[in-house]
């Protein structure tokens, strides 16, 4: 079938070399989050469409989807989910009576938005969430150990892929809804959603929003300034502008331990920033944005935080912790400019060349042993000359070429030493034994 | 958010347990795969629809999607993939000029299709798609390679997973067509299409389909006696039919030589099987279907097979021969009705249980000990008394609680054998390391 075709914007795909680094990121998050016993669980990618537009702000980029030759009285309103934690939320009811709680879940899945694409934001793109979700109440340390499990997985990512350093910025909603109604505002929600697009709009537009919210002039200087502030002494600092309320306060202690638990694990990637609101409306407590360091015009690459009741089936409520990590995010436009690649577009360490069209069967021995010990391989597809062997090779950036019987001889074609070698012990060095992470300064 | 849930049905998702079998099974497929040099991409979920509306019969089934607010003079007509091998084709075709041939790649996503869900059938589902593409031709040799890269991966998959053995059915197109030729069959093709048939509907039906197609009863006898041939010896048996045909020597000679290589590896996992026809129109030389020996109900649950051209842009064809596995065929009605499942729904082989809550921190350190050498693990919620930590354990099949600091004791809850240990020594068994397979009877 003759075809024309072209990619579709921010629908990004990569070159198996490309593809090779995704893998490899998606499989370090995944063992992190294992190692501190979160389950995982995939969920449909579509859900009923009103679900989805629960939301105000996000209905506009929903997905709908729908049979080509669906009956017009077809009920199910269907559309692919935008983050994970609406499916998640509807999974944990689903499933209530047969979870344990706290329920521990991390769920690595692509996630489909409507919305314009631009650098870093894809229509299609993959999410990697875990959360920690109790029944009727869950305790407060979990706020800091869903922050460690990511800021880990990030760390582990960040050295293998050799990304910039992430920082954690730290707030909380009951600091800010408490301050908001100890300063006598009649919308403390309103306000946290204005103060959420500080960074897009500045801090006169926010003034304004304030000020046609009903928000007067000096209570809207006060909101600023509580935003501007940063830093170890966030507490004082937010003492000194004279606001009382039991909300505040109860929120400045959690903000306080959340900052000293997490910084002790790594005191150089966490500070509280009270300009953080998370424009979600499910917040309740800690708000967590983490940014790269020397990359801000990326903007977040995680985010998340507590809610009191994601989700509810009337007799119980499910409070819980979370955050979400954008793998497309982060790696899409790095592997779709060619900054980040794999040493091999293959996983094969080994060519094994094939003599003649008859002696292939001696090559699939060769390979079978190499396999047996876990070292991927694949044997030549044709018997070329042996030079031409080798340039097959070359183009894939296989590093070893095999040449005769089990007991037989091993070529590195990047050095051109050769040596006898027995397919049955024989092993390629590590750091050669699968694809490795290549930056390219030109990309 | 109060909701109310229900399963979408054709819709499978999974308790954690069930989806650590099914990320196993993920796991042991790709290991293979690359393990034999095939190199691991994902398409995107959308393909426009005019690519996946070709196939004729397939059309019906197909999912549009759609922004919820797409304007309506929005070109892009779009529907999710209902298998891998059209966005394969696609991508082959875009990415030409930086791929080298022959091109080996598996793929493991998720598909879509609008039919009816029943027993194996779902609206979602995953599948497990290896191919080899050539750029303008490509080796025989390759034909027995995928078959013999699925069986041993889905070899893997049943010791492991206990499944039934599986046999491949294999058959040659050219032989069909050059068979029906040689008979004087105006449309081999539409016959093809015919036969394929015959497991649904029955001899009978058949041969009424290819009167009304207009092949005499003399010639539909002969048809029907093609299809009826197995075995070893199904060479003799096809001449003993009296038709002479180029193109049938040609398969002939491709079959026996199929067979012949893949029954080598897998004496007891290969037969030729004339009624095996696959219905898509791509094929063009041999083609696969692989059964559960002792699940006969369950229908195939892997096919594939040579095409001599699935994508062309004008200058170059794409000659290729590709397999795929049905992931959700075979393991979603096991999971569902709770047959198999894992031993425990957690990653955790070690609860981590806390004194008071002041002495978390040394619980964390303990846990850290224990994960810096890959055992997954989790410190308790709470400071409850010891007998609830257990139960904690206990109720999520965790098998070891650990006591105290680095230097402290570890219980196997199980036996109730208690000893010291060491957190930067100590390992659990390695079957307890993480979850493994389990089979319920009754399930």
């Amino acid at each position: 079938m003759a075809q024309r075709v072209k990619p579709l914007s921010g629908f990004p795909e990569f070159l198996p070399a490309g593809r090779a680094v995704e893998q490899r990121a998606i499989d370090i998050l995944r063992t992190t989050f294992e190692l501190h016993g979160f389950a995982g669980i995939q969920t449909r990618a579509v859900e009923p469409l009103a679900q989805l537009a629960r939301k105000g702000e996000i209905t506009k980029e929903v997905y709908t989807v729908r049979r080509l030759h669906a009956e017009e009285s077809e009920a199910d309103q269907l559309g692919l989910h935008y983050d994970l934690t609406v499916p998640f939320a509807r999974y944990v009811l689903e499933n209530a009576g047969q979870l344990e709680f706290p329920f521990r879940r991390y769920q690595i899945q692509p996630c489909w938005r409507g919305e314009r694409p631009q650098q870093g934001r894809y229509r299609e793109f993959w999410q990697a969430d875990i959360d920690i979700v109790g029944q009727g109440s869950l305790a407060a340390h979990h706020d800091a150990e869903v922050l460690l499990v990511m800021l880990e997985a990030l760390g582990q990512l960040g050295d293998e892929l050799h990304l910039p350093a992430v920082v954690a910025k730290l707030n909380n909603r009951k600091l800010m809804q408490g301050f908001y109604a100890g300063l006598g505002v009649a919308d403390p929600i309103g306000v946290i959603q204005i103060v959420d697009k500080l960074d897009k709009i500045g801090p006169a537009a926010v003034t304004e929003m304030l000020d046609t919210a009903g928000v007067p002039a000096a209570e809207a200087a006060k909101v600023l300034a509580l935003a501007a502030i940063r830093g170890d002494d966030f507490a004082a600092q937010v003492r000194a502008l004279g606001v009382a309320n039991d909300l505040l306060e109860e929120g400045l202690d959690e903000l306080s331990s959340l900052v000293a638990q997490v910084s002790t694990r790594f005191p150089n990637s966490v500070q509280a920033n009270l300009s953080i609101a998370r424009g979600l409306d499910y917040y309740t407590g800690s708000v967590f944005e983490l940014t790269q360091v020397d990359n801000p015009t990326l903007g977040t690459i995680s985010g998340g935080g507590r809610y009191d009741s994601l989700a509810s089936d009337g007799r119980n409520t499910y409070p819980g912790v979370g955050i979400s990590f954008g793998i497309s995010r982060v790696l899409a436009p790095l592997l779709t400019n060619g900054a980040l690649t794999a040493s091999r577009p293959v996983p094969s360490a080994v060519l094994v060349a094939v003599d003649t069209d008859a002696a292939r069967d001696r090559a699939h021995e060769v390979a079978a042993a190499l396999r047996a010990r876990g070292i991927a391989c694949e044997t030549s597809p044709n018997a070329a000359p042996f030079g031409k062997q080798i340039r097959y090779a070359e183009r894939r950036g296989i590093p070893y070429v095999w040449f005769g019987g089990v007991t037989g001889e091993v070529k590195d074609i990047r050095t051109g030493d050769q040596h006898g070698a027995d397919a049955g012990a024989w092993a390629p060095t590590p750091i050669d034994s699968r694809p490795s992470i290549v930056w390219n300064a030109t990309g």
